[in-house]
């Protein structure tokens, strides 16, 4: 027993077989290089894959629009539009819908009506009274008009500004910063826009250089809406410094495929109610068109972390076994010294 | 030295003893088509190992919702309901509310009022002003009462629909795909409905259908409210085609334990405010029942990446070294061959 | 051919070679025993590297708030605040936002007025008239005055209590669970409120305790307003019983860096609109300050699975052959006896 455990503290370690065959040795030299190579050149140096990666980010958005704009329309005479209006919901949410044009149809009230042509079916609730084939409807009077304007009536939503705020965090590694730069004083983020080569830090961002950044023209949109996605990247590598984790903003439309009517623009309707001098109400319906913005966050964080890098390493080891193997089944089968080198490279044990 | 760089190029390989012993041979064997059929099989063909993953997909949801309810309670009337007032908010979001059964408490104004039994204790500001347990509470009188009708005022809303468009993207593989294709001509999409077997790819849903398969029935969930989750997955293998990368829609009740009161239902109140001819403010508060749509997008995509599978083939390779090495401890330790084994495998160096 | 057949029974392994040498044999079972405890103690036990990992985490979140608050200010008179007025929006999201103070600019008209000082350059709209520097702008007469309450109108909003649902799903492993305990009764959930160790599992929150644990104090918060993090993270092993997987409750203030004027507190304007009886329009302004709550959901699940597990031990293993060839080139190359070890390493296949 004291002999066993004596012979633990001997070393053993394979006996090899030197095989004198430049042709294979070459073979299996290069391999080696080639997976040594692939280890440190692109699992470590470009893959970074001795990191954990974390790729579940937490995010939290703050917007907030400045810029007023002034409408005249025929229809519902001067009107002034602030962020409270043309922001919806006010509220500075992650996805937000800014109004570039909109149909006002006034004084609605509960009654009947006679149906106009253009309302799709699912709201004729009357019955046809007559036949030349307009019907009652039972609904709000007048029955809203659906001939957007061929211009977009807050064509000066293109100055409108966006302020950015977002937060992050990497919870595994509980890492967290924000993309409003701890070094930006007040006066530089009170007069800075963002700008993809000078400003690339800058959190304010117009909504004319937003379209076009995605290859649009922002007039051409406003007239029937769209959904444009405001793209944040965090990509962090968290052996380094934190000031080197930036985020990096891209932008894309996102109801592109133009030749599909019903995919593109972006409207919905809502409605403000008002009661009149004998309690009865009425309301005035809008029918708004506009941008839909959609700050999407997107992030990937790695840091050091000996598991990893243990499979990492331990696979490329393994990969080194495979090409040995690979080389010997060359050398035991398919030249014809192979029966010679069978014989040296096996020993046989015969269990008598 | 010339002798050192020379020998670089003879291939070192180990020596092997072949150990004549049918039993460990045949287990050994069987252990090698084990591990490799859980590599082929299992790690490669079932599980895709060669692929790199990416699951923290990115996803924007636009919703819309069409129909009209016409309801006539006795309290307030007849009313017409349209989207822009029962989908809450009105702004195509992902997460959103469609009203189907309400209390209404039409002008209320700023006052004192005798308290109502059925309002919780948080509500009561004012003071107790007689010994009957009645108190005068400040606050919009009347108070709203709380009896919720026993049958959903908007019955109809089963027969509204929803549309969805998802836009998702992969920001590892800069992969983007929307739910509603691209082959899909404007006719098909204003006419169909969605149904898992027939049109599995509609965007377009009915609230009745969607509720159905829950397991619950519409009329009952519309009389309390409720929290349904529509999900949609994206399982997409990159290496094939992307019209192989199709969205799956599931639907599951959120609120499902029925027998605690607490957690199932869904309302809230909100108020509208107005004003009368002598400026002083009332409002109407509207206790809304309804069914809250939450779309939730989960997806994972993959594709072909030397990394993930130098990692499983090294990591299945390292363990057929594992299983020899099991063998050479039956060998070496529990068989009555073993000395004999031992003295052959191994060869003493004795460093004198 | 039989032969070769037959041969594939038998049992091939390396031939070892026992260096008789302390040193190396002591240094190489130490490396051994190194291995096996990181493979061990901390890829299994401590960071449970035999199972597979979800990050993905799905959530819905259902908030609700209570209670009321009354305010008294000397331009706008007595005005009750309940859930509907003071949660914006009202139904229940994730991201929500609680009025604790503001400014009302009652019955504003469009049209032309002197500007304020205090207003913001971009509201300016109008021409200058006058060399006295106040220029005339066009908008919503009178233009909101900026003076924020000194002290928290709502200051009672401290003792709002907000219930939080959250439900979460790990769609890998088709698990979902809810933060509201199924064994959880309505009158417990009726009278608890969270508290980090005695009732860590009650959903309920008092809004001034959640300030608090941010490190804040809720008065100061409530007057510019701010901006809070509800962590819910959802850390769980599914190898054990679902009843071990339970958030935890944590919280940040988003806008930290106080002497950043800018990024700390959180406001917006919006606006109630009212007709005359002469059907022009009038409106109340509303700057809002408060704090924006942003429930954050994140978590980790994970099971038995039997790839990673392979890939865990089978990298250790190839880490073992590392650590047995940085022995092999000490012996081969490092030691006085290296020659000698070589002759025995080596067998020299001379192939003539």
């Amino acid at each position: 027993m004291a002999g066993f455990f004596f012979s633990l503290l001997n070393y053993k370690t394979e006996k090899y077989v030197i095989a004198e065959n430049k042709k294979i040795g070459i073979l299996f030299r290069v391999y080696q290089v080639a997976v040594l190579a692939y280890v440190i050149g692109w699992v470590f140096v470009m893959r970074k894959g001795y990191q954990e990666k974390e790729e579940a980010i937490q995010s939290s958005v703050i917007t907030k629009l400045k810029g007023v704009a002034l409408t005249n329309s025929s229809d519902s005479g001067p009107r002034l539009w602030g962020a409270e209006d043309y922001v919806i919901p006010p509220n500075g949410e992650q996805v937000f819908f800014v109004v570039t044009n909109f149909v006002e149809t006034p004084n609605q009230r509960l009654g009947l009506c006679a149906e106009v042509r253009v309302i799709p079916v699912w709201i004729k609730t009357g019955v046809c009274v007559n036949s030349t084939g307009t019907c009652e409807i039972q609904g709000w009077c007048p029955v809203g008009k659906s001939h957007r304007p061929p211009e977009p009536l807050l064509s000066g939503a293109e100055n409108f500004t966006i302020y950015i705020k977002n937060f992050i965090r990497f919870p595994k590694f509980e890492f967290s910063k924000s993309n409003v730069l701890e070094t930006s004083n007040d006066s530089y983020l009170k007069g800075c826009t963002y700008e993809k080569v000078e400003d690339p830090y800058c959190p304010i961002f117009r909504l004319g250089d937003l379209v076009d950044w995605t290859g649009n023209d922002f007039q051409e949109m406003a007239v029937k809406g769209g959904s444009v996605a405001i793209l944040i990247e965090w990509n962090c590598d968290l052996d380094r410094d934190s000031s080197h984790c930036n985020p990096e903003y891209s932008f894309t439309r996102l109801d592109s495929n133009i030749n599909n009517s019903i995919t593109s623009g972006y409207n919905f309707r809502y409605a403000r109610y008002y009661k009149d001098a004998t309690g009865e109400d009425f309301r005035t319906l809008y029918k708004v068109y506009g941008i839909r913005f959609d700050i999407m966050i997107n992030g990937r964080a790695g840091r050091f972390n000996i598991i990893p890098t243990v499979i990492a390493v331990g696979s490329g080891f393994a990969l080194l076994g495979a090409g040995a193997f690979a080389c010997d089944m060359i050398l035991l089968y398919m030249m014809n010294t192979s029966s010679f080198y069978r014989e040296r490279k096996f020993e046989i044990i015969n269990f008598k």
